[in-house]
C-alpha cells in the first residue's frame, strides 16, 4: 500500500506535454493516471481547471515560444486542449526536434477556416458552398449566388464556441464594417436537419478507430447536448460519416482525436462544418459510454499506442452540458447541486470542471446511460438543468425530486 | 476552453485530505477530479503513487500528528489510503475539531484484529473459531479446542496483505517465539471452498449502499483476481453476505466504504475473515463495471452525499492484479506492455499504479467486463500476465498473441 522504497522517478510512462489548462486537459489527466503517463502541463493560469488537478504545472502563454519550449522539454510528445497555439511557433519546435502530435501540417486546418475549406474542397469532402471574401462586392456576389438570402460570415482564425461565427443579410446589413478587420469565410446557410459529430482516433502508425456517430444539439453555437448514437440515423449516413472522417484524418495525417461536425441536410446528405483535432465537447460522452474514452485514446494515439475499442457501452448515451447560469443568481456553489442530483438520480453522472460560473460558459456536463432514449435524455436533462439553475425557474425543464418526472 | 478570468480559487467543493500515498489515493484523486473536490494529501514519499498525480501533496509520516494536523488543516473531512493511523492520534484529531470518516471508533476494528473479533463475535456476527492467545500453553488448548489440527496465527496490529497472518502446526513447531511479540490471534483453520468480500458503502446520515458480492482468489495473501459477482452464488447467501456487510458498517458506524472478506465454508456458511474501512481492492473492479465506482462512492460517503448506483455494468467482470515480476527479469517497463497488451485486446482496461516494479508488489491491475465468464477471464488473466512477465515464460498463464488463446 505505501510506495517504500521507492525511488525518486518511479512513474514508468514517457511523458506527455500538454499546451492549455481547460477541462480538456483536466479530462485527459485522469486518463493519464489510469495509463501511469505523466502530464506535463501549460496552463493560461495557476488555477486553471487542469493546473488544480496535477503536480507542478507551468504557468504561462501559449503564444510565448519559450513557455512552450519549457513545457516541450523532456517529453515524449507535444498535445493540446485547444488549437490557438500560433502554426509558426509549432512549426519552429518541429525544427528543434520537438514531436507535435497533432503536427501543424494537420493542426492548421482546425485553426484556420480557410485552409480547411480550400483542402475539403480540394479532396472531394461535401462541404457547405462557400467563399472567402475580402470586399463587399465579393460578399455581395456570394450571397447572390447561393440565393439572395442571408449567409454565414466566419471570422478565418480565432473562433470558438460559436464566437467569430454570424449569419447575416447582405441586402440590409451594413457589410463593410464586417470585412474591416479583414477577409472573412463567407458560407451558405445550410438548410439541415441536425448536426451530428464524427469523432475518430488515428495514430501516427496509421491505425485508426471511429466513434459512433452522434447527434449534437448546438444552441448560440455552443453545444448543448449529445446523444450517442444519433438516433434514427440512415446506416449509410452513419456509415458515410465516419468515412468523411477516417478520410481526413487520413488525408491530413491527423494523429489523436478528430472531431468532424456535420450538418445533416434535409436532402439526406452530410455537409462538413468544422474541423476539431483534440478531444471534443462532442465524445465527452465516452467517459462514461464507451469502451474507452476519447481521452485515453487520444493519448493512446499521440503515444502510437494501440487504440482501445470505441464501442458504446449502452444503447443509449446521453451527455448535457452544464453551462454557467444566472450571475445575478442565488451565488450557491454547483457543488451543493449534488445532493438533490444525486438523490434524485443514483445512476447519473456528473462532471464538473472546476471552473468560476459565469454565464453561459460551459463549467460540467452531465451524462446518463441506459436502454431508452426518452427517458436517458430526460435524465440527463435534469440533471444538467438543476445545476445550471434553470430547474427551478422553469425557463429550461421542470421537474419535481419526489416523483422524477420532468417535463421539458 | 480556457480559464481566462477564472479567480485564484475556482474550486468549488470542500477539501478532502487523504492520509496515504498508494495506489487507493491515487484512484480515489481520479474520482475527486470529476466531482471537482480537491484533495489534500499527505504521502510518505514525494513520489508516492498518488503524490505523483496531484498538486502539492504533503510528505511525512502518518504516525507524525504534526503531519496529520498538517493536512488535516483547511479540510472538510479527513479519510485513508490505509489503516495504519494511530488509533490515538485519530482521537486527537477527533478532539481538535477534524471530521475523521471513518472515525477512530470504527475504524479500530480494521486497525485491531482482536478488537474486531470480539466486537463481531458480541454482536452475533458469524465468524472462525477464535481466542487470544499469549502463552505456549494458551496456543495449544487452543489448538486442541478447535481439533489439534494446524491453526492460523495472526498479529493484532499492523498486518496486510498476508503479512503478520499464517497457519502453523502447534504439535510440530515452537511456539515460544511467536509470542515474544505479544499476544496473537488465534483461529481455526476454515475449510474454506472460496473467498468472498462483500462491499457496502455508507454515510455519516445513515445511507448504505452494497455492490454485487465478489468471489476473490488469494495467493499468499495477496488478492489476485476478483470475479463479480461471485460465479454460482446461493442467492440466499449473498443477502446473507450483504446483510452481515451492512449490518457491521450500522453497527460499527463505519463512514465511507466498508470491504467485508468473508470465507464461503464447504458446509454453506459464510464467515467473517477481516475487515477494511477504505477502498479495497476486492473494489476495483468497480471502476470499469460498476455504475459508480468504490472510489467516487467513498468520497460521496465521507462527504455525506447521496450514494451512486452500485449496479453492475455488464454480467461479469474480472479484475486481475499485476504483481511485480522477476527483478531479474528483462527490465522491460511496465509500459512496454501496453504495446502488445492493447494491441491483442481493445477491450482491456488497464490501471497501472506508477509503482517500482518489486516482486510480488501489486503495481496495477486489469479490469475485463462481458457477456461470458470464462472469456472475460482469460482476457484478463492473459493481460496481466503479460505485465507481470509471466506469460512469456509459462509459470502462470500461456498463450500466444495470434489466436489469443490461454491455457491457465
Amino acid at each position: 500500500m505505501t510506495a517504500d522504497g521507492a525511488q525518486p522517478s518511479p512513474v514508468d510512462g514517457p511523458v506527455v506535454a500538454v499546451v492549455g489548462g481547460g477541462q480538456l486537459a483536466r479530462m485527459l489527466h485522469q486518463a493519464a493516471i489510469a495509463l501511469a503517463v505523466p502530464l506535463r502541463l501549460l496552463a493560461e493560469q495557476p488555477d486553471a481547471s487542469a493546473a488544480q488537478v496535477l503536480r507542478d504545472p507551468l504557468v504561462g502563454d501559449h503564444r510565448d515560444l519559450h513557455r512552450l519550449r519549457d513545457v516541450a522539454r523532456g517529453s515524449a510528445v507535444l498535445t493540446f486542449d485547444h488549437e490557438h497555439v500560433p502554426t509558426e511557433h509549432l512549426r519552429t519546435l518541429v525544427a528543434e526536434g520537438v514531436v507535435c502530435r497533432p503536427g501543424p501540417d494537420a493542426l492548421v486546418h482546425a485553426q484556420d477556416k480557410a485552409v480547411m475549406r480550400q483542402r475539403l474542397t480540394a479532396t472531394g469532402v461535401p462541404v457547405p458552398r462557400w467563399r472567402l471574401v475580402g470586399t463587399v462586392v465579393e460578399l455581395a456576389d456570394f450571397a447572390h449566388s447561393v440565393g439572395g438570402g442571408p449567409v454565414m460570415v466566419k471570422t478565418v482564425r480565432g473562433g470558438y464556441d460559436g464566437k467569430g461565427v454570424r449569419a447575416i443579410d447582405v441586402s440590409v446589413e451594413a457589410t463593410a464594417d464586417l470585412l474591416a478587420g479583414g477577409p472573412l469565410l463567407a458560407e451558405e446557410l445550410v438548410d439541415f436537419r441536425r448536426e451530428l459529430a464524427a469523432l475518430v482516433v488515428r495514430s501516427p502508425s496509421g491505425q485508426a478507430a471511429s466513434y459512433p456517430v452522434v447527434a449534437s444539439v448546438q444552441r448560440g453555437g455552443v453545444c448543448r447536448e449529445v446523444v450517442a448514437p444519433a438516433p434514427a440515423l440512415d446506416p449509410d449516413l452513419a456509415v458515410q460519416a465516419q468515412r468523411i472522417a477516417l478520410d481526413v484524418a487520413r488525408d491530413l495525417d491527423v494523429t489523436g482525436v478528430l472531431a468532424v461536425e456535420l450538418f445533416e441536410t434535409r436532402d439526406g446528405r452530410v455537409l462538413v462544418n468544422e474541423l476539431a483535432m483534440r478531444p471534443h465537447n462532442t465524445g465527452h460522452w465516452t467517459i462514461d459510454g464507451a469502451a474507452t474514452s476519447q481521452f485515453e485514446n487520444h493519448l493512446r494515439a499521440v503515444l502510437d499506442l494501440p487504440l482501445g475499442s470505441t464501442r458504446a457501452r449502452a444503447p443509449w448515451t446521453v451527455m448535457v452540458n452544464i453551462l454557467g447560469g444566472d450571475p445575478d443568481g442565488s451565488g450557491a456553489r454547483l457543488y451543493d447541486g449534488y445532493r438533490h442530483v444525486f438523490a434524485h438520480d443514483p445512476g447519473v453522472r456528473v462532471h464538473l470542471y472546476g471552473k468560476q460560473v459565469r454565464q453561459g460558459r460551459k463549467v460540467g456536463h452531465v451524462t446518463v446511460c441506459g436502454d431508452d432514449l426518452d427517458a436517458v435524455r430526460e435524465r440527463a436533462r435534469y440533471a444538467a438543468a438543476h445545476f445550471t439553475g434553470t430547474a427551478s425557474t422553469g425557463t429550461a425543464f421542470t421537474g419535481t425530486a419526489s416523483t422524477g418526472t420532468v417535463s421539458p
